[in-house]
């Protein structure tokens, strides 16, 4: 379609949500990319531009010229607006300002004075207030006066004269009360506050934890800032979930599907590099046997086997463990009683899978010894596995690194210098005489 | 604590949410999670129930009577209700559905008509209805007899004399809307309804397609059965990473921490005998080189970092190929410009560590043949690492199998006996005279 006509391409990619539009955008090569940049309605650029990961982002914003730029940010709420913010050119960001009325700019200078990721950043600042002394007629009247409310509304904020969070009003409750009756008698005021400064990771499990639909947000001194909703928590598990995904490849998961081949072979060589590292250190366990791979060469043959099957076992191990420290169910009290039993798990399996290749290999190498150091190796491997399955992530989080994005290089590392290790050294000591 | 008095205990324990108790409940070693779950109090049971996985459900579910269980389903809510109800006794499902009232029974036993992960289950059926033709007037002063609305309510749906969906009216539009209009007036008849049937996974991505909060669910003959709620989603969305993350390492999301280890041993053992199979391939292809590997020992030194290269390489490939399958963004007809980007990448990358590693064993090895085998494997073993990452999701999702499951373990399977194949046949034609 791309390739001729552009009419019937922009009629449907107009009947796109700005969603599927940025996930189109995503997916195409980058000459198309800009074609079908250009066939988006004007009015729809801004929300297009929130919903595409970083890179692409910056590959559309350099096609577009300031003013087309700055159109597109006037017409986003300002939480959206925050978000996209450190991506746009000084200029537009004073354009911006400037075209805004005061109170829109003053929410949103406050909401960039909060770190990415915190809650000061994620909440949308559009939140009604009411007093706690006034009745619900009084409210439902001001309402109907008002007119339409902010997006996302459920809950009517009810604050001080200095505008400190005191409680909160549903929609629902507003609806089904006694007219007559006051503000402060209905309003829940159990309902905690969130401190801007708490961070996203942190809101996201609160929310998991009280399985709440929205929660105010307020600074220090307790003031009223604005709230979170359950659909900006969404969007944290999703990229929470990305992260871990796609960080185990060391990958970033703002990364561009066509990003130009030079950028993206630098950004991939970090990480093979680390792993040839890794792998040059396997490679010298090995060397130190050259002495038995030269009289048996089986040995070089089944190796392998040894280590992958540690790396599988310990992966198994460490992907629960990395799991249950995110779901914060790992202490020091219960971490000797999991070890214990991965440990005999591992015994288990490891007793299981050495008689298996113990067969396997008297029955093709016709060699008693070489079938021992193969099996016993492979118990040993399992069990230095589960060991470290347990132990790294632990360890890691204490130094203060991700277990989920160093752990996999890690534990193979330590899963093939041990295969290595073990098998060579036995059969070493079992076959070289 | 747990070791001396449990008033103290049971105190804290019933200061946490449901959420919390179900997090220490999977934490906790089986007997002492017994003890624990003793102390909880008889009223949150059915809520921290829905909170647990599977395994540690059927764990607490042995340790309660019939009276207990049926109390403790008697006080969810019905959507709650039907995603317990697969794993409660028969005597207990016919005990629970006698004491409900006929309304609720007759909800719950058509959700139960529907697949589990279908739409027909994950929603909610207790909405609140209201005639087209009505006013604003009516629908305020029928809401404030009918008292407290549904949890999670934030629409009012508009249906027909036989509860056919036509719209829908948000809980915000009747609180600032003229009270003389007529409901079909000011009622949003665009949001499209989810058919009861559609899988979870396809609503969860027309939540984030279209930025929906809610929606509501019908069946074939448009008569509206509840609703979905964003709240719902986000557990589909927790369930999908957690089940990627985990399937990864064949692991079962549901899988308690604190399985006995005979149950672990037999789930685990699974994984490692697949892996076995692949790895006795890797093995048998080595063991083709004997001749290579008899007269230049050093061949199997460095054979491990040819495979373990390819293995990470193909491995970042695959994983983004994954995602943007997930999201949509790979078709037949970008397919072929990602293989040459990521050929491309490869190539390059290739080179780089070619030199290096050739580098590396010239220094060691004194051996210019050597060198040039070494790194002219990497180069191949990249490239086909690339190939493999681009086009092994493409083929497993084409003949119906998870790529997110089965992919890890197939790719490294390639890229292993590629690598080993390269370097060990590059070194038989260029060492072996």
């Amino acid at each position: 379609l791309d390739s001729g006509r552009l009419g019937p391409v922009k009629r449907l990619v107009n009947t796109l949500s700005a969603a599927e539009i940025g996930n189109l955008l995503e997916s195409l090569p980058s000459a198309k990319r800009q074609v079908v940049w250009g066939l988006v309605d004007a009015e729809d650029d801004g929300e297009v531009l929130v919903h595409v990961g970083e890179d692409v982002r910056e590959d559309l914003l350099r096609a577009m010229d300031t003013d087309e730029i700055v159109a597109a940010a006037e017409s986003l709420d300002i939480d959206d607006l925050a978000d996209l913010f450190e991506d746009l050119p000084d200029t537009v960001v004073d354009e911006v300002l400037k075209s805004m009325d005061r109170e829109n700019r003053e929410r949103l200078e406050q909401m960039l004075t909060y770190d990415e990721d915190t809650a000061g950043r994620l909440m949308n600042p559009d939140v009604v207030t009411v007093r706690a002394d006034v009745t619900v007629d009084v409210v439902l009247r001001y309402l109907r006066l008002r007119g339409e409310l902010p997006e996302a509304t459920d809950h009517l904020y009810v604050v001080s004269r200095r505008r400190q969070y005191q409680g909160r009003l549903s929609l629902a409750q507003l609806l089904t009360a006694d007219p007559a009756v006051a503000v402060n008698r209905i309003m829940d005021a159990d309902q905690p506050a969130i401190d801007a400064e708490t961070e996203v990771a942190e809101v996201a499990q609160r929310f998991a934890n009280y399985d709440w639909l929205s929660a105010p947000v307020v600074d220090e001194n307790n003031v009223l800032l604005g709230h979170i909703t359950i659909d900006d928590v969404v969007d944290i598990i999703r990229d929470q979930a990305e992260h871990q995904a796609l960080g185990a490849a060391g990958l970033d998961e703002e990364e561009d599907l066509f990003a130009p081949v030079p950028r993206t072979t630098k950004r991939r060589a970090v990480w093979l590099g680390i792993n040839l590292l890794t792998a040059f250190l396997a490679s010298w366990v090995i060397g130190n046997f050259e002495n038995v791979l030269k009289q048996v060469v089986a040995c070089a043959v089944l190796m392998p086997i040894v280590a992958s099957m540690g790396g599988v076992a310990g992966t198994q191990v460490q992907t629960l463990m990395i799991r249950a420290m995110a779901l914060g169910q790992v202490s020091a009290s219960n971490a000797m009683h999991l070890l214990r039993k991965e440990m005999l798990v591992a015994l288990a399996n490891g007793i299981l899978w050495a008689l298996t290749v113990g067969g396997v290999a008297l029955l093709i190498y016709r060699d008693a010894w070489l079938a021992l150091a193969f099996g016993a190796a492979m118990v040993l491997n399992l069990l230095a596995a589960a060991f470290t399955g347990v132990f790294l992530p632990l360890a890691l989080r204490r130094v203060g690194i991700d277990p989920a994005l160093a752990g996999g290089v890690l534990l193979t590392t330590v899963t093939d210098c041990c295969g290595f290790a073990t098998f060579l050294g036995l059969s070493t000591v079992l076959l070289v005489r």
